[in-house]
């Protein structure tokens, strides 16, 4: 197992983080992935965000969206900008699967919540993963949605998220590099900001990390091919009690964190932003001030969560023997030491 | 079959309908629709219109989306205000039809059309139908997008539209009465703009047909009960070649026509407008002020659109014995008489 | 004097009024009026609306913005979109006098509030009269801003609020009538609302009254013409407390009210509507469903504003001569009877 | 004078810059500034950006705006929104003065272009200047503002543009650091783009530079206060042909470009870009995807515009004898040396 950034001692930030560095270190907020690598050419997965343990249609959650670059199929994202709530859990996988995931997640409410919805808004983020698995073949259904969603749910759910190569991340490029699901949180005086996402975009010599041109500087055998589709999805969780115009300003700032990182938001790209909030945090500000070290929160994270994708993925083989390569840590090292800031 | 509202000497608006009165006079333009009726409790359906009979993945048409009230779950839309662009048919359906209908479309690009689409904007468009349809049950898949589409894609789709309880529209709701699909459309120097609509919204009272208080006047059996939901998906279509940040100015102008109808735009509504445009004609406009009766066509034909939805909807029972009634039109004879507007 | 249309039996929309059916009806609310008539050509002046009569800096309103149509020129919006609040009076003048107003509220602040703004979002509506009055020459100033500002902050100002040929609605034309200043207001269970316009937008042929085709029926001695501007300011005030995002919802739907009265939203025009609330009224509800009722007396209110303006405005004569008719209310009255509704 | 970045081999980007590296590379683009220093508390100015030197009433250039972080008073931004065009100078200021330059151009457009202008969408920008310069006297007025604009519409302004505190640059803060006006241009097959920005947000510890953490590094006598506004105006200018919704997607790059600079978008922030282009460069590109390189262009050269900012801008004692310090270069020369990246 890869370590994450912060282990080799790279600190992206100023900020302290939470106790698992995770989207889960935000109370109650639950992630489960489901994973499906089958044969040569299956390479995909779906995971599974949940705000809370209960029952999202009663006790919806406040959330926002940024539509930072919309080129992107994600659903269920026009209901959440005008009632400001969300009442599903969030799922991210692979783009053609979009539409099965969602109708699985009425199943999933009818099947294992006992719920008869008669309107639902669910709600799917995906990136496009079709470099490295046959994604016309829509492999992910009810069994994997399932399956996240219960990992979701449960005690399991709320701990360590993995990172890498696993559920809707599977199949996923990130500057050239084999990406995927990042994840990194920060805590400040009375609130804590997670992150998730699932990186899917950039181009290898605009990747930076913590200001280090790591991307020009790195070697790989030979220039990575451009994927299919090339987005990212952000997943921003406070608990922090704000209003879903708040929240939305809080979005915009994960495209920040994300710029940090190098890329220019390229046209092809959907980079979406979801956040929610479970609003156990009261706050004392009057106007929108005291949002300030909550921005900041959230770039640091959204970075970090970027950075932590690229350094769990390991090199992946999949769709007409397309390959993706890990980012080369030992190199990585070496770049740091040349740009005068040694790792441990 | 009940006669369309100018038929009966009702007319909206002032300026001249096209030849069919209906999104099939912008030239290119087909619809289809497949409708589901089984049993009790199965009332529903999925409508198809496509704006040329090419592959649209290669010549997309210029596109837009106004958000006006935005309580729905319709997919693909992101991507049209980012892009500004359509590269799929339009469907409309039943709300929780909704991913089975987007997922079909990926296999009808597949299958009939013979593509292999690694990325796809599908664009689905929905009301609650659940007080009449068993909409849990989610009837509509492959096999009804497939009907849609090839008709839609057929010289029967650039032809007369029908109207009422068909296609998506089966088991809609409108003002109380039994809704459902409706179009019209406008013609003008040197420019069509037609429109479609899917109705399920309104409430009996707020009714008002070319200004006269239709729904406070209406007696029924008893009072109709609220729907589960209670939306309209618009969609326009014009022959002009514009932009689309025009065209998202002329989407914004269906919420008026909307509006002459009665309705307040209750919270619940999903009430969204897809406007597209085949770009046949070019314009001499400098400036924006050569849309001005692009506008009132627009407003004009949704209104009548939404008229004509109520006019041709028949009576329906279904889901648990519900029963929507057709608008009676000898009573709205009647009531014009009183109004000072004798109908032919 | 002449009449409002609910004195003369025209009743919009089903709610119940308010006492004085005025913006002013919403408790703590005043408006001022500073009407400037000189010479042949000037024909000018401003109104000013404050939420409450306290320090706003301090004491800030939650508002929302909608830009149905924003060929318009009004300052401050964009803060009030981000912020979700109101800091200053709103102010509605003429198009070239909006800078000079927008300064003239600093001097505001610093001479007759005693403060020292160093930041201060000044929040100015302009429609454009230049078709009555010389707008070029910029007439209204220091003076003006101040005595319009002195009334709406003193207990006359929470009175009765005049319409028609009045402060910033002075020079106005609405649907090729006199326009100008209008008002109204809905109570119900829990909430008032209030509306203000300033109406400077339609054309004659558009122009309905209560589903009465007034503006075709209507003779004048000769068609008006054009009018160099086009547009409308919308202020929608209510005492309950809600969040900016659902403002912004409440707001939407004086696009409606309008809709009613016949017109489809010339390009040329600048149709914003600026909604804020009191906040004194706490609500129950959970969701936004709550909100129907108050987007039902939102467009209500407003739709008799603009009837209310029509109604008050007396026939002018100005700039080079230019002529614009007061609606014909004896016209008015014969083409009621025609249409089946005989007024008092 | 000081050193631009570049000319010290601090290189940010990797694309090539234009030949003056400013805003002026985009053919026709004028600038000028008028600064005004008096007494001690005095330190203010405007600046000019003209699209070309014709009548752009006639002649308006295509526009689009991003409101990133829209606590700001900027004037003109809806229209620009809505009618994808920009029919004046667009001009930079401070705060205070915002509605004093507005009302100038009006007067301009009279008085030195000999137009009688009824209607007029007059953009202006600004930021808060309030730490250096007594801002609510509002020395800004016709005078400065003929000038800036005569200079912007001269040969001088289409050439080298002076940086620093100059013009509404004069009094603001970046980074905690004295800031001001910054330029900058890439080029590329077949288009330009310029980037100039006011440049008066950020705290000194997220100062980056290159990716170099200038800011955490640099020792100051003592630790910058606080101003009491906190924005930034950036203006992007290209030569390619696109329409307004592409601008606009070029326009949200311009954040990007900030945020690698370091700073998280404080909340009092307004950080808004106007983008315009001068159409000569059609371009070939089908759907978006050509707008990448552009998007690139304009993430570069509006990073190097902040920095070029903070390179130019000296020392300055103004208003309440508050003090701004200049970047101290050799220190920035140390900094680098430590970090790997010897400079020249």
């Amino acid at each position: 197992m890869r370590p994450r950034a912060r282990e080799l001692g790279i600190e992206l930030g100023a900020m302290k983080t939470g106790r698992l560095n995770a989207l889960t270190d935000v109370e109650g907020v639950g992630v489960g992935h489901s994973t499906l690598i089958e044969g040569d050419s299956v390479r995909t997965g779906v995971t599974a965000i949940v705000p809370h343990q209960g029952n999202l249609i009663e006790d919806k959650v406040t959330a926002a969206v940024d539509l930072f670059n919309a080129y992107g199929k994600s659903t269920g994202l026009p209901q959440i900008i005008y009632e400001g709530t969300l009442e599903t859990p969030i799922m991210l996988t692979e783009t053609l699967n979009t539409w099965r995931v969602a109708d699985a997640i009425v199943d999933y409410h009818r099947d294992r919540l006992g719920l008869q919805p008669r309107s639902l808004n669910v709600v799917v983020g995906e990136t496009n993963g079709g470099y490295l698995t046959d994604n016309l073949g829509r492999h992910i259904g009810v069994e994997q949605v399932f399956e996240a969603l219960d990992i979701a749910r449960s005690p399991a759910g709320r701990g360590k998220v993995q990172e890498g190569n696993v559920g809707g991340g599977t199949p996923m490029t990130g500057y050239g590099f084999k990406g995927g699901i990042g994840t990194s949180s920060r805590v400040c005086d009375g609130f804590t900001v997670g992150a998730l996402v699932q990186l899917n975009c950039g181009s290898k010599e605009d990747l930076t990390i913590a200001g280090v041109p790591v991307g020009k500087e790195v070697k790989l055998p030979k220039n990575p091919e451009a994927s299919p589709g090339n987005s990212i999805m952000m997943i921003v969780a406070t608990d922090l009690a704000v209003e879903s115009r708040q929240l939305w300003k809080i979005a915009k700032r994960a495209a920040l964190g994300l710029a940090r990182t190098g890329t220019f938001g390229g046209n092809g790209s959907g980079d979406f932003t979801i956040a929610f909030t479970t609003g156990k945090k009261p706050h004392e500000g009057r106007g929108d001030d005291f949002l300030s070290p909550v921005y900041k929160a959230t770039v640091e994270a959204t970075e970090e969560a970027v950075v932590n994708a690229l350094f769990a993925a390991e090199t992946m083989k999949g769709y007409q023997g397309h390959v993706r390569h890990a980012l080369p840590l030992e190199q990585v090292r070496d770049i740091y030491q040349k740009y005068g800031r040694p790792l441990a």
